[in-house]
């Protein structure tokens, strides 16, 4: 089922980062990338529904960005154009593509961006609370009418620095998702197991403890749902995975136009398959051009690679 | 199907250690316990078909031990004592339950060790060479009439101080099983599939990559296969995990009395089962009164956490 989308609204909101980042990997190195967290989330989500993005840039962001988000199809209604620099990131990867080293970060007018719902998005049924402050994300949230499945992603910083309000997101959300050492930092449990029910508890029915190389768990009323990775032979750049991720995740719950535990395991399959796209290339490169055909058959090898019979 | 083991034969013959241990986990301390790879492959393998062993231990190991493998069925003809002191082992688990620092070992007998097959477990079609010299390890080969599965583990050790040997091994196995970091070492190649692959280029038709918490991945001509690892909240002792996942493996292959690939990609699913039952507590603790039923509720688990309906 696919959801067609009506003129002017959006199935999904997207709000987070968007930065123009300079990356050397064990692959490559290269600069002035379109990047960001929400970048990738709406690229991921863009191929399943109609996505809007909420986020900020400076008068410096090329327009052949935005002329790339109009591509994907991304709805730009909730983009701010302000003056000044946009964000810009810029980091080393290790040789095991895993861990990496900031070499610096410029928020310029990422640091007092609000983030603000264009009328049209205020009834969108699903958001995706990317990675700013959680004082932020609930200013979202409070701008939502009726919101049917919100996720939030967050970051070490705001559980050091912002806990009371991140531990109000984490209450008002269906689903938190983060990573394992965040899920460690979050709970001082070093179990994921463990730690993931203890987020439960706090109130999200759903929490995704995101893996890397390793994939992803699932916490969830009927238990754990352990997502694989799609083992890559050639990783270009690992920037955004996490991202592409959760958009490929929400994107799918959208075409599905339901949020059901069952629903929620396929479309993690779905969010794992397109970041395996994603890190192919640096930036969104790898979702240019790229075919919904193209996921199918990725989502298809990786299921033949979790499956008893071969080639089933 | 179940392979009916016929008197004084067996299907499955494993070499390696056997030790006494001390161990630090964050959970809990203990000494003198049961350990050694041959102890927990044989033991795991034990509920799935008839077992040998192959291994040495001195005049200090407990009788209490010997009987303890008779409790486990564990056919003991390969078993040789000898004037001496055991193997003995010490080692501290950090806070992750993954990393671990030796404190001593102590090779003793084991030093002097030299493999050799009773005539009862020479014509077995299955063989699990556990972590021995490669040297040791031909020479159990050359003893075997009509090996019709091998696996070979290996470590660090063997790779840095015998590696010609290790590759006379490795092109004469079926299946090369070695952890994550191993086979970085072994081939030079950072990335798993790819190392995995190269592996095969040598000579085994197949390769299981350990990943400890993360589950294993087999190369195999139909392409990977992702062994998911059941999500443990609660680990006492990780010691022995990665012999007790190669136990299970074989003694299910024993069990189905084949070893084509969507046996083997079974098989896995029951190492991964075993080894996951295994660490819940020190030693061979885990295994004591445990029940194939026991075994197939907790696969019947790992199966539900990898499907896309919850509880299929």
């Amino acid at each position: 089922m696919t959801v067609t989308p009506k003129q002017g609204t959006v199935d999904l909101v997207v709000v987070g980062s968007i930065g123009i980042d300079s990356i050397a990997t064990p692959a490559a190195e290269k600069s002035e990338l379109l990047g960001g967290s929400v970048s990738y989330a709406c690229a991921a989500a863009s191929f399943f529904g109609r996505v809007g993005m909420v986020g900020i840039v400076g008068s410096d962001f090329p327009t052949e960005y935005v002329d790339l988000y109009r591509e994907f199809g991304i709805d730009l209604a909730g983009l701010q154009h302000v003056q000044g620099r946009t964000f810009r990131w810029s980091g080393v990867y290790d040789d095991d593509m895993i861990n990496r080293r900031t070499l610096s970060t410029d928020l310029n007018v990422f640091a007092d961006f609000t983030p603000e719902l264009p009328e049209s998005y205020r009834a969108a049924p699903f958001f995706l609370l990317g990675n700013i402050s959680p004082e932020l994300q609930l200013h979202v949230l409070g701008q939502a009418k009726r919101p049917r499945f919100v996720v939030a992603d967050t970051m070490d910083l705001w559980i050091d620095t912002a806990r009371d309000a991140l531990m109000d997101v984490i209450k008002r959300v269906n689903m938190l998702m983060l990573n394992d050492g965040e899920a460690r930092l979050l709970t001082g449990e070093r179990n994921l197991r463990r730690s993931g029910e203890r987020i439960r508890e706090w109130g999200p029915e759903y929490v995704v403890i995101k893996k890397g190389e390793h994939g992803a768990m699932l916490l969830a009323p009927n238990g754990p749902f352990l997502v694989p990775a799609y083992p890559l032979d050639d990783v270009q750049d690992p920037t955004g995975a996490g991202d592409s991720f959760a958009g490929g995740f929400m994107g799918q719950l959208v075409r599905r136009g339901a949020a059901d535990e069952e629903m929620m395991r396929e479309a993690l399959l779905y969010g794992a398959t397109i970041a395996s796209l994603g890190v192919e290339a640096f930036s969104l490169d790898r979702f240019v051009g790229l075919g919904f055909g193209d996921i199918e058959t990725r989502l298809g090898e990786l299921r033949a690679m979790t499956a008893v019979t071969p080639g089933a």
